[in-house]
């Protein structure tokens, strides 16, 4: 079976379990940047060197335990749709997309590791993991790490650290990045002041799909900036500490919601929830917003919220490639939005929907 | 018991039946204006006469069988929200919830039958059905006409008619009114159009609740203008043919909207009924698009959707007046429309809204 054919069908494995803080935090990802010693960088190289080498970074990786059940694909040999389907995943970049010539991916079954290979750098070690396990993620991908480096020898400076493409990764090549769900601060409206905190700091925020990207029912990504002169141990324990300042201020702001608008937050919550349940058509953005409140009902005790790991799943899968991608067809995006409706209800367990008899 | 506190509990028993194209008319009302000779006008009498008059048609009404197992009472003794609830009920006008002295009210216990006493005429008959049904209501309303005039000289002028207060009702003194739900023609956007030409054959179209009030939820009242110069059957069939062309413009209308925007539609009114299924607060202004919405989906024929006499009810006893009443209490604003979103869930069987466990 093809690898992909396959991911369409189930739930995704990494998170199927809430983790660590999961009412709030969705995943902690770690990144790590790497680059092989003799092998010109991506940008500078010629096919015939990133085939070569690509080969050899996708050899190297499947002989890991961590991918002995995994797949390797080279993307610019995907369908277009394909490709959008692993970047929904956050299995790959948006560049990737676009990208030709020799650049693959490596990926356990579960997806919680896989290998970017030739994207802006020559390797990309990735580890997702759901709620908020920083640490246990980092060592995850630390070991991927040492492991490649067996094979593979990865261009490090005394001075500088590990060398990439662009300065802003040199040193650690590390980010650390955890996907929170901030909809109290945002009500209350104390978000704003909270991110340019957190930017001053040394840290970035950053929409639902990463860099550049509009933040989409209140998920924030919160990341490590700094990459050159402090350890990865010093990265990995400022974004901790900010991370769980900003989970007590959320908590404090549920609780003033919870005692001066407690009916207003369970309307806005209960009328998504109606809306996920029964609308006909659904939007792609739209239905982040949807989500997004019912995970709030659910992080405030609601009972009869579908849970967390259901509304994580549908999140992720409810996005168009994923859609299309099950439907095994292309879809303009009104048949989309009928289909994401029909889906979502399927998967919450909705069953008396009305509909016309024809 | 006191007679209203009775009709607080139970459904609206003329309203139990959809009738005839019950799908798209609510009801059809008939209203009969009479003066009784030897007393003068209600807004020209002191109030002793009126007192005099209205025990006299008090008695007679009551001895009618229409009345057998009827209730009457005094306006002015009632508590304002006694009188809010009789007006939501349409059995008396907004003028009468404000009047001092002796005005009163006899209805039958299905309130199908009514008699307004000293409102703006001595006696305003009243016969409410559900549905289409011009012909059968005005015989009932004559019927009830017939039997009081034995005992009350009704003031009648060979030329000009019946004699009322206000010139507008000189004749015939009959108002005929359905009560017709028109989305399709609204979404359309042909309803003004058609709404003048109603209004150049010499009928009216008023919202609601009656003369001077909005337009909710695509209902619309049309009845005759004219009371003088033409007879009851003229007056009658007129209307009839009217509200028909109406009734068959609105059918196009929806096969219209069925051929060219389905899923929209069918997406705007699970909407709507998701937002009545789920919602924790719901206004009384609201809540009748809402029902409007839900009432187009049982029209089209959308299986799961709330049975129209489910959803006539639900919007006669979810009035303000009507909740308070049922509550035993004034209710602020706020109170009321958490009251009745929980009482629309349980009359529309509803059983699995979330709550926050506390």
């Amino acid at each position: 079976m093809n690898p992909i054919a396959e991911m369409v069908q189930g739930p995704v494995g990494w998170l199927r379990n809430q983790g660590p803080e999961g009412d709030r935090i969705l995943s902690t990802r770690i990144r790590l940047a790497r680059n092989v010693v003799g092998t010109r960088f991506c940008g500078r190289a010629i096919d015939a060197e990133l085939a070569a080498l690509g080969d050899q970074i996708e050899h190297s990786s499947l002989l890991l335990p961590e991918f002995a059940e995994g797949s390797a694909v080279q993307i610019s040999k995907l369908p277009i749709l394909d490709r959008q389907f692993l970047l929904e995943r956050h299995l790959i970049s948006h560049d990737l997309t676009a990208e030709v010539g020799s650049r693959g991916l490596v990926w356990a079954r579960d997806e919680s590791r896989s290998v970017m290979i030739n994207e802006e750098d020559h390797v990309r070690i990735q580890v997702l993991m759901p709620g908020f396990q920083v640490e246990t993620a980092y060592a995850a991908a630390r070991e991927v790490d040492e492991k490649l480096r067996v094979n593979l020898p990865f261009a490090y400076d005394e001075s500088l650290g590990y060398l990439t493409a662009c300065p802003t990764n040199v040193g650690t090549g590390l980010r650390a990045s955890v996907l929170i769900h901030l909809p109290a601060l945002v009500l209350t409206q104390r978000i704003k002041k909270i991110l340019k905190g957190v930017t001053q700091v040394g840290l970035t925020v950053r929409g639902f799909y990463g860099e550049g990207t509009e933040v989409m029912g209140n998920f924030f990504q919160v990341s490590n900036q700094v990459t050159l002169g402090e350890t990865e141990a010093e990265t990995l324990k400022k974004l901790d500490r900010v991370v769980r300042q900003i989970l007590d201020w959320e908590k404090k702001a549920e609780n003033t919601l919870l005692s001066d608008a407690e009916l207003q937050i369970e309307d806005k919550i209960l009328r998504a929830l109606g809306t996920l349940k029964y609308s006909r058509l659904l939007g792609s953005g739209e239905v982040i917003g949807l989500l997004s409140a019912a995970r709030f009902g659910s992080t405030l005790g609601m009972k009869n919220v579908p849970p967390v790991p259901v509304l994580n799943d549908v999140l992720l899968r409810c996005q168009p490639a994923h859609l299309q991608r099950l439907a095994g067809r292309e879809m303009v995006a009104e048949e989309r939005n009928a289909f994401r409706a029909e889906w979502i209800q399927k998967n919450l367990g909705v069953s008396d929907v009305p509909r016309r008899e024809v």
